[in-house]
């Protein structure tokens, strides 16, 4: 994809859809497998849900992608961090080393992982006087996240690290959604109820400050958004056109999404919710975006971690339905009429 | 544990404590892992729990046993289940062939397997007119139990199959716990709306025949219950006097546990439930033993499968504990005052 906002427009228009034939095919295994129909519960349905979008049946979890984002931003200025900003490029060498929780969980499940770090030296613009990015910086980061996923990747799960960015999705949600900063601003990584005001504070001067532009999400992705969140829309988009479905990770990640979900409600079709952050806002985005979280684990901590746990989940899935005996071959008997 | 029932409440008044060391320890080191404080959620408790009663750090999951008990019920002679009974002695076969959805999901999340079948062909009592087992019946099912358990595990699932016996853990549950068959029965394996109220009248009459019994636990899980629920009983006891953690499976299981609860209710603390079943009654036993699954995905399949597919939040539980860089080793630094 060339990098300019209007390409990606395009493809927006023009999603792939699911291969019903291998969906179908799915649903016909799932169906003589040795257990009461239905007794799996979302097992099932993922295992349906993976063969339509991987286009093929059997699916697979063979190899997983786990790519995290990294980026910086200008609105850090206003205080709406309990970390300082120079955390993000030591979190980024924390997962160069292997020291990151996403590093240890992408090697418990068999996930390649890599981290793309975009500009930390030259943060986004501080939203509340500028736009966050230009469109060419805007479209640069979204070109940056659509080549970030590896073509032979059977599922992937996006990530982010940026210190200040809860602020970040909180105004994205509000732009995209409705709602004021109040409704929107959670303690993030652990700011103090004082705290949460003053984020509260600076998302409603954002969105005050970039009211012209609030119907279109990908102008919203540009004032109001960072490099990493552009990357996280860019990547989840491009998987999409690659036949990759996508687990959606926590707060930040899913506020990407849900640009995606406003421009075109079909475009997540191909995700499913890893799980269900802590920070209150999740809840309200999984919510607006018809995603019922696969885990709800009071995690909070963004870089990918609870998608990347999902993948094990997907594993489950993948095992039974492939590995699973049916009734003729087990020779067990099947349901009686009740 | 010679197979008697004085034997096991001997046990059951002399039970192990956590390590407080090694739960301090880990303690200690989950407070210095970069990421803000708390932001794994349930990941930080379980490995904090998994050091308490594994009685070390840190912790491990390296040799997870799975151990399914199966047995055979006179009570299907009411027509409670919509499976022929012959199906357990099916699935025990399946099980020891590999095509199970329990064997999948042990081979993916590293666990080692077995299966030990009840004697299948001498089903217990029908409950509604006798009780289940004897007292030396019950006694060498529970004593099956406690010797299933290795020496080297580091956690437990304990998982049944029995056509029959969601409507034997309903009557167990009520007779336990307070309540009539139609507050216990579900629809199990599937059966249909008069399938279930004919499961709690069933439940009634087992109650009524036994009411003099249902002050004492141990008596109630030999007069209502099942060799393969007095096993699962055995085991969890067993792995505690061993310090190894217990992952709960579904309601057959919980019922099986809730037996402890009731005898002695701190018997239970090395236990977490795995998931909750789409059984209703699941909910309920899970509340009554005070316990939060990790899992909720809408399974109901038994074999231990749901409590399996929980190893995976233990793995990255203990992955992330053993595996993550301290702020120090990093060079990350810290929370800064809000």
């Amino acid at each position: 994809m060339a990098p300019s906002l209007s390409e990606f427009r395009k493809e927006l228009s023009s999603l792939t859809t699911i291969n019903q034939a291998a969906s179908d095919a799915a649903v016909a295994r799932d169906a003589v497998l040795t257990k009461p129909a239905g007794s799996l519960g979302e097992l099932e349905a993922l295992a349906i849900w993976l063969s339509g979008w991987q286009s093929k049946h059997p699916p697979s979890c063979d190899k997983p992608q786990v790519v995290i984002f990294a980026g910086n931003h200008g609105v850090c200025d206003q205080g709406i961090s309990a970390f300082p900003q120079e955390v993000t490029v030591q979190m980024v060498a924390n997962f160069e080393n292997g020291g990151a929780a996403i590093n240890q969980l992408a090697l418990a499940f068999g996930a390649s992982f890599s981290v793309k770090a975009l500009e930390l030296d030259n943060p986004t613009a501080d939203f509340t006087s500028a736009p966050a990015m230009s469109e060419a910086e805007c479209a640069a980061a979204l070109a940056a996240g659509w080549s970030s996923v590896d073509n032979d990747t059977d599922i992937l799960v996006v990530g982010e690290m940026g210190i200040g960015n809860t602020t970040v999705a909180a105004a994205l949600s509000a732009a995209l959604l409705g709602g004021t900063g109040a409704e929107w601003a959670g303690p993030g990584t652990g700011v103090s109820e004082e705290g949460v005001q003053r984020k509260a504070a600076v998302i409603d001067a954002g969105l005050a400050r970039h009211r012209d532009i609030l119907d279109d999400p990908l102008k919203i992705l540009q004032c109001l958004g960072g490099r990493e969140i552009a990357a996280m829309v860019g990547a989840i988009l491009s998987a999409r056109q690659k036949h990759i479905p996508v687990l959606l990770d926590g707060f930040v990640a899913t506020a990407a999404a849900t640009v995606l979900f406003k421009a075109n409600a079909k475009t997540l079709d191909h995700c499913v919710a890893g799980h269900v952050s802590a920070e209150p806002g999740h809840k309200k985005l999984l919510k607006a975006i018809n995603k019922v979280p696969l885990l709800s684990l009071g995690m909070r901590l963004g870089e990918g971690s609870g998608a990347a746990l999902a993948l094990a989940i997907i594993k489950g899935a993948v095992a039974t339905h492939n590995g699973m005996a049916s009734f003729a071959d087990a020779g067990v008997s099947e349901e009686k009429a009740d």
